[in-house]
């Protein structure tokens, strides 16, 4: 599956945060990762995160799809991550 | 279609950026927004935003879908935004 992830995390945990995600996604941009990810690995990914990060402050959005030809992608500015600009 | 946006822009923009893409969209955290929008609202979208920006230093990407039931959305810890946790 093809998931983004996005965070808005306290500034304490941001680099712990984008260290740990990067295990797994790639690096997209201030706040945002994506790529291709089993499930299993997602599950890790997910426990992984709620080690991490304070549920009181912290918010984590993970949008997943069954498969990134679903997904159209178009940057405006710059493009910050080394990725396909168009998926499909 | 459905789109998420997430944006990363120097700190004298962000809040026009954020005002602007309310227009548009719901807002879900610093950093992103999401929603159903019409090809033709998205032109604008897209016209509106390059007059915000800085193309040598913001980067918006905008992730579009044909359908929001494509999407499943899941979220770690605050859930920052009023809108359904689950998409489908």
């Amino acid at each position: 599956m093809y998931v983004i992830v996005v965070y808005d995390v306290e500034q304490a945990r941001v680099a712990k945060v984008c260290k740990y995600l990067r295990r797994y996604l790639h690096w997209v941009q201030n706040s945002a990762f994506e790529g291709e990810i089993t499930e299993a690995q997602l599950e890790k990914l997910k426990s992984g995160l709620k080690k991490i990060v304070d549920p009181d402050c912290d918010s984590i959005y993970i949008y997943r799809l069954p498969q990134e030809r679903y997904l159209h992608k178009e940057v405006i500015g710059q493009k910050k991550a080394n990725l396909e600009q168009f998926l499909d």
